[in-house]
């Protein structure tokens, strides 16, 4: 596994570094960045996943979270994996919400995205060994958490894992994919026609079937313009309820669904995951 | 003056809005961004001036410096002008460091600049008037700060307007045009050969003619790829020695000239602006 460090800069005490590898799990060269606080000189830090949503990439919530501020005090890692393989071999739509940048952290099954589109694999497997390997992680402390398509990554992949994402947490998530048009186009594209395998990769299906003992913090903006057609948070407050998992969903008045928002309420979600994984 | 609003988001419970208006300093549609905070419901609060740096606009400090945190719990409005007059009718060059994106915060008297680079009048005189009138801005209570060219129009507004701008301070300036490349190449340009006025737009030379009752407060990093050759903060810690102007110049090992940079020391600079501005 070969790493090539294409950037990096001083932060808060702490360093943001931006890193290319060849990855297996997508058959392409993924690009991902790293916020290592300064907490990390004395040892191993515990790591945060932050999962992006359409379109995005590293840059977006390292650029306009503000997140090292609050990570450099708690002393967290902070990983930002891109949102899908890349590059000219790879698939692609002429959509924005299918194909790269649009990855939605599944596996997929279906021809033309099959070679590539292994965003789960890469998520869960690949790109924690790499960390592990080559960053001063605690491995043994992992939480995650994501904005849209990336919130639905952080909420599907704690319930498939929850003992390696010990914390989560999303800001405007899509919690019920299978169920909206974003989630719907992508899991049609990327797993076939409609089946049970849907309900694998949905957050409202799977805290009923297995809910997990962490405390689920997501804040969503009452002013986001993709409310009442893609992300339907009453779903997941009503999943949750009904399956007994632990959650508070609060509403902001007045807030969209961009990065003004998700900067507005960054620290609350950092301290949230610190009291679960530098306890 | 008629104002028209692009964009508005709610952001630390405070609002960052953008703005066009038909500028007459400028001749040409001038574009801004203002953040309100939450103090402002309650009556007119401090402003703090922003002034970027080469090639930016109103969006790099507003997406990148994280300012509207501390801002909103300070109770400050912070306005980010455009670093020039912009659009297909004004005279441009090829080159990052001249023309559009490169005003210098001076008024032009040479062609073809003339018709529309007169920075200087449009940030102290007109954007201010507007400002007055449109929003809830105490203006009896402004400081002024800005990152590389515009830490050269930070400093060198406030000793041309020491009451205007009561608190000032800087992040990577360019502390003595009339002697480093960028300053130079601007200055022949827009004032033309080297004369006695270069002087008066350069802060080293400002200060020995009439240092301020201000503290100064100029962060530097010390992997500042510019430092050498264009910054040179030694010869303002030279001239405000001399000139008995109070000031911290604090030299950072390890950052560079970027936004990662400002956003690490950000919270300073608006403490610093704070203690003046609302004491």
């Amino acid at each position: 596994m070969s790493l090539t460090r294409v950037s990096s800069w001083s932060s808060f005490g702490g360093t943001l570094s931006v890193h290319d590898h060849d990855s297996e799990a997508c058959a392409c060269t993924m690009r991902f960045a790293v916020f290592t606080p300064p907490q990390a000189k004395d040892g191993p830090v515990p790591v945060l996943w932050y999962l992006s949503g359409l379109t995005c990439n590293w840059s977006n919530v390292m650029e306009k979270s503000g997140l090292q501020r609050m990570a450099a005090e708690l002393g967290l890692m902070v990983i930002a994996p891109d949102t899908s393989p890349r590059g000219e071999d790879v698939a692609d739509d002429d959509s924005y919400d299918l194909g790269q940048g649009a990855g939605f952290y599944i596996d997929a099954t279906e021809p033309p995205w099959t070679p590539h589109f292994s965003m789960q694999s890469y998520i869960v497997e690949e790109l924690p060994a790499l960390i592990g390997a080559e960053f001063p992680a605690d491995m043994e402390r992992q939480g995650i958490f994501g904005h849209s398509m990336g919130g639905h990554g952080a909420l599907t992949l704690h319930f498939k894992q929850p003992k390696r994402f010990r914390s989560v947490s999303a800001f405007a998530p899509i919690v019920a994919p299978a169920r909206v048009p974003w989630g719907q186009k992508a899991f049609k594209a990327y797993l076939g026609d409609e089946c049970p395998e849907w309900g694998e990769h949905d957050a409202c299906e799977l805290v009923k079937r297995q809910p997990t003992e962490a405390h689920i913090l997501v804040d969503q903006g009452e002013d986001d313009q993709l409310l009442e057609e893609q992300l339907k948070p009453e779903l997941f407050e009503a999943a949750c309820r009904e399956a007994g998992q632990s959650l508070t969903l609060r509403r902001h008045p007045g807030y969209d669904h961009s990065y003004w928002f998700i900067a507005s309420f960054m620290e609350d979600h950092l301290r949230h995951h610190a009291k679960s994984l530098t306890a």
